[in-house]
């Protein structure tokens, strides 16, 4: 007889996902460090840029010598000398003097503003005609204007956008310190199923999920370990599932899209020493029959996790329960669909949910003169082609029967 | 003297963009074609699943021996046999019989619907009750139902997401032939820049654009050539433009944010045999000084850009000017800012603009319960911080002085 287990809610089992510990760190180089993980706050070691900096080409003057010059009244400044670019100055200003400088170049000390190139008239090779009145700091980034020393800049958990990885070159962290990638070993099976190379006879289908579970698991920042396609029988199953076992975090094994496989990748996963059935059965539509099973614990913690086989079933359940286990391990927020836009639209039609699941429903996508209109695609969860030709999913929260045309609506947009 | 050359507008530098040759084809393995481009269209081979399956566990079925079915009033059909998985079931069914099946299995010849497992009872080891009427095509899976042969699936052009490489394995289209990616050589320059590795003295500053250039170039699906700091001089810049010429269809040498070293750049760009000046100056801040210089022609053409030294400039500049190369290359419409989701937002003060030029100017995002408010963040373009600080960009178009508190904006957000 089977053991009773209760259905979970989706927000349960994020819960419990939320308790998972981060990942190690590693340290990498910034060329290939963005989308990995911030392990640390990132802190500016010294103020930035660390002098006063020209943001335009011209004279570096005292802004009080400035002070009500005009077209008609210009002030006369004495050219003193050239600031060389990536060379602190080596001479100090008086009242009444400017010097050269070209963007980005330091400014000479005594001098707090830079009149452009194109408000002045060089005279005789040593008098600045000078046209407008300037403020201090005119056209100048002072020493701290991009970062001051001890200031908080990225925060542990970031995720790396260029700009980030710009900023930890500007501050000359060239290996910053980021958690390491999850590693998701990754088995498909199904006694219908055929590797994507081999023609399929009548009766077979080709492994679908393997492969997109990997392109899932490359955007979600974690490494993908394709280990094929394996029978459906348990010492086959048992032994794939060893070996990922012991070179990855998570194990995704999908298929067994009829009862008795599902059975059978509970009862391999169960048969692992020390191992804990978390969850088996969400009140989510797709991925009803999701499976976690627990092995281990500490930094030894591995987690199985038996997916649906349908392909579309598939996809979202990697949103739905692998996503936020590797955002946790990542240190952040056990999160779904972290990388999708979202996007309100009204519905074009009535959208109706699975009873007791809270449903997440293909929707394509089409902007009309007033907003975004979300069309539910219909069909079968083995259809691929429910996910090519949709734009995003819909939520449906749990406890309402369905949504109605011209219900406003966030849909969550693939990226 | 200095040539004469008219500042274009952006979308006329687009335009041209659009006029640039596709690059030629590769194929590359499913597991690596996410995010590559398709060469051409993928037309469906064969149908799909090319067979009917069942989607649920239960008992393959004539329909019509099931109409009437109830409760109260159960139909009886005897069992003939069970269908294996993956594999075309030997026997057809006759009138009043049925077949067991697993969720995916082939239904047998004669057999329309499959009644799950749930709605029947087995009473004797060969006869199943069954309480419920099926229509013709229940819980199946039609042959045609995902593809049919012939069937336009996925255009050429299509950026390949994971549902997208799915299709392609269950087609077995285990090496599509997508668009070789651009290549990018990256070239920085500036007397007082200093590679991310070394201390810089007073009057000096890290190198940032080579970094923030590689992320968004691989981001873009192009592939980045590191090429280094170079000084400003001449026969140095024009050795390391060579270097990048020979290997790269795009080179991108950012620096030179004063007068003297773009001058400097255009000289060098143009000192190529056949060099032509395509564009200098574009109306559009930041990244009005943007120079476009062609080399060569046909498969041979090359691509020289002369983008802004100061590095938050850089950086929008290139999804303003490289970005839609990179496009184009890869067979789409020449557009910016491809991969950055479109947000409705209020903004919450005024937003000034450059006169004469189309603006993009750095907001923050924040949601209130009314919607999401654009805060625009002010700095100076050669400030990191105003693009660390800020979620997105704001178009202010050509010939509008700027917008005004609580003007409906699209934020253009940061992916």
């Amino acid at each position: 007889m089977k053991p009773f287990f209760e259905v979970q809610t989706l927000e349960a089992v994020h819960r419990r996902m939320g308790q998972l510990q981060p990942l190690d760190e590693e340290s990498v180089h910034i060329d290939r460090a963005a989308g990995r993980t911030l392990a640390r706050d990132l802190v500016a070691p010294h103020d930035l840029p660390g002098f006063p900096r020209a943001t335009m080409d011209g004279y570096a003057v005292r802004a009080r010598d400035t002070f009500g010059a005009s077209e008609t009244s210009p002030a006369y400044l004495s050219m003193v000398g050239d600031v060389r670019m990536g060379q602190r100055p080596t001479f100090a200003l008086e009242a009444g003097q400017c010097a050269r400088v070209g963007t980005g170049g330091m400014l000479p000390g005594g001098t707090d503003a830079v009149a452009m190139v194109e408000h002045t008239r060089l005279l005789d090779g040593q008098t600045v005609e000078l046209t407008r009145s300037l403020a201090p700091g005119s056209n100048v980034m002072g020493p701290t204007d991009d970062a001051t020393r001890g200031q908080l800049l990225l925060p542990a958990g970031q995720r790396l956008r260029p700009q980030d990885v710009g900023l930890l070159a500007a501050l000359g962290v060239a290996e910053p310190e980021v958690l390491r990638r999850p590693r998701l070993g990754i088995i498909s099976t199904g006694d219908e199923v055929v590797p994507v190379e081999r023609q399929p006879a009548p009766g077979q289908v080709r492994d679908v999920n393997t492969h997109t579970l990997a392109c899932q698991s490359t955007d979600a920042g974690a490494e993908p370990l394709l280990l094929g396609l394996v029978a459906d029988d348990e010492p086959a199953l048992r032994s794939r599932v060893r070996q990922s076992v012991q070179r990855c975090e998570l194990t995704l094994l999908s298929g067994g899209s009829s009862v008795g496989v599902r059975d059978l990748t509970r009862e391999v996963f169960l048969s692992f020493p020390g191992a804990q059935l978390l969850v088996h059965g969400v009140s989510v539509a797709p991925g009803k029959p999701f499976i976690w099973v627990r092995v281990g614990d500490g930094a030894e913690e591995r987690h199985l996790l038996g997916l649906p086989g349908q392909v579309a079933s598939c996809m979202v359940a990697f949103h739905l329960f692998v996503e936020p286990m590797v955002e946790r391990l990542l240190g952040r927020e056990a999160r779904s669909f972290v990388l999708f836009p979202r996007i309100e639209a009204r519905l074009a039609r009535n959208l109706p949910a699975a009873p007791g699941r809270e449903t997440f429903a293909r929707v394509a996508l089409r902007e009309e003169p007033d907003g975004w209109i979300a069309d539910p695609v219909f069909g079968k969860s083995g259809l691929l082609r429910t996910l090519t030709a949709s734009h995003g999913l819909v939520r449906v929260p749990l406890g309402c029967e369905g949504l109605d045309a011209d219900d406003r609506v966030t849909v969550l947009r693939f990226p």
